[in-house]
């Protein structure tokens, strides 16, 4: 999923991302809340017809940015009560308070409100962050129930806006269990794994993905939050992982960090001024049919807006494509088990 | 013309200035050359190659923006000695190396060095401004006759690059008159109005290209530099002026200023925080056709990337429109004429 905190795919107009096959995007709860505002946001029509993004959507608790608040924060069972990062003015998310804002939003999946446990934590700080975790999952999807159809739109095919669920539990797996298990009873319409991606070593990562995926329903969506580079969204999914969101490919294509089939490329590099090769022989993207690197090295270095446009197209576009093709040999092998 | 100072329209993919019928867009010498380099782009195969623009293109002379860095250029006879805004390092264009720079390059329509005419300048501070781009339009043309085919592309129609001088002569029409006569004798591929927009009060800079039109062959492109609002550029084009080129509709564009049907459209003003109506009600580009006031708002005051974007293909779309609209009145007003 690209992540569209503000509203917007950074530099990636809509009708573009609908052309690189992106089926969903994420957009951020606390950015939104602060700027425009859910209660304009809703008066608007919600989120799908704020933006024009016709598809589907997701938005998070808002926990994660506020957690990344560190000085401007304040945490008690309630909620949390934070300093806004544009004007310094003072606000309080609470479960309740993050899922109305959500179904303000009105996107398709909203997430409980979590504490994302930081990294490293040791096990009492773990259990109590957990602690909060579990009775705010609580909390949020009863809020949910009895208030998911003041969403701002209605499908006319009787879909309706859903809530998952967000297992913690640090680095410690049997907490990992723990939590996993008490949001299944909870029947949340499906489940994702968050705490991940803050700074651990990849193996960890791998084992925590490991150890939690086959404790949530297959017949739900299972999602990891904040991954991850292209071959650990490759990896994570071929275990099963149904969803990711990762702002990498479009802030490390700012930054002029290409992912391309050949490996990473930073076309800054002075090796790619007069280079009239596309950023990467093997890809199908508008860009890759269209640029050169030179040019891109040349819209990078002259600081042209276009850039950030461009690399960020490029990236998604490669993204999409690892998934494309994940859930087509995922397809194949299943009709092979058919046939068997 | 978009004007595309460094190889591209700020913040505008190629393919969406295609899709609004764009047919010629302009590069600037003077950035270029600095960066990243003529002989660079010459060794790519041309401008067109290099930022994948296979359509018309046009470069000025330099001379406009070397004239600009008010503080770092030095004038003679030969030519401009100037530092670059980028690292100060110490250049010279003589009419001979901008012809050179511009065949490099490899445009469609390359510009004579000339010396823009600051406003206000008085009587032998015109005359002796002139002088200089009087001498240098005929080295510009004697250098480009006998360089021409070092262009780096043949075309397979056999056409081959251009060369227009430029009406100087401050605002003063005997010495636009005197320009235009001895550009005319030199029999340029076209002729434009230049050292206009330059501070000077609208009903003067009227005059100027009322005087100086009817000087200038018809049957050659008439060319007005570096205008204008939408009334200006109807009004000139009207009186008979074929080519316009302006930063006005992308660099207004980027402050959140639209140009619409209704007039002009500041996007950040707070009345238009929840309008859901498109940017113009009467305009058919795709930011009108799927995108709200109100979002647009949200973009610019979120500081988004796509802000600029969607703004600059509204603005320009309106430019073109106008064009399309004149082209389409003067067609029928010459066919009418034929039937009389």
């Amino acid at each position: 999923m690209p992540v569209g905190t503000q509203g917007t795919v950074k530099a990636v107009p809509q009708d573009t991302l609908e052309a690189l096959g992106a089926q969903i995007i994420l957009g951020n709860t606390y950015h939104l809340y602060l700027r425009p505002g859910h209660e304009a946001i809703r008066r608007m029509g919600g989120l799908h017809k704020f933006i024009s993004w016709p598809h589907a959507l997701l938005t998070d608790s808002g926990g994660f940015q506020v957690f990344s608040l560190n000085e401007l924060r304040k945490v008690s069972d309630d909620g949390v009560r934070f300093r806004s990062h544009l004007d310094g003015s003072s606000h309080s998310f609470t479960p309740e308070h993050s899922v109305e804002v959500q179904i303000a939003l009105g996107a398709d999946i909203s997430m409980a409100f979590d504490e994302c446990t930081e990294y490293p934590a040791d096990r009492p700080r773990a259990e109590e962050s957990l602690r909060l975790t579990m009775a705010w999952a609580r909390r949020s999807l009863d809020y949910f129930r009895a208030h998911r159809h003041l969403v701002p739109w209605s499908d006319p095919k009787g879909c309706c806006m859903q809530c998952f669920g967000i297992v913690q539990g640090g680095m410690y797996t049997d907490l990992r269990r723990q939590c996993a298990e008490r949001l299944v009873e909870m029947d949340f319409d499906g489940y994702a794994i968050g705490g991940l991606s803050v700074g651990e070593p990849r193996e960890l990562t791998l084992d925590m993905i490991a150890e939690t995926l086959p404790l949530l329903p297959k017949d739900k969506p299972r999602y990891v939050m904040g991954v991850g580079y292209p071959d650990e969204i490759e990896q994570y999914a071929r275990m099963g992982v149904d969803m990711m969101d990762c702002v990498l490919p479009t802030r490390a294509a700012r930054h002029g960090l290409l992912f391309t089939s050949e490996g990473r490329l930073n076309i800054k590099n002075k090796q790619y001024a007069e280079d009239q090769g596309p950023p990467d022989p093997l890809c199908d993207c508008p860009v890759c049919r269209r640029y050169s690197r030179a040019y891109l090295r040349h819209l990078m270095q002259a600081g042209e807006a276009l850039s950030g446009t461009l690399n960020s197209i490029h990236n998604l576009a490669f993204y999409l494509g690892i998934m494309k093709r994940v859930r087509a040999s995922l397809h194949e092998t299943s009709h092979s088990a058919t046939g068997n």
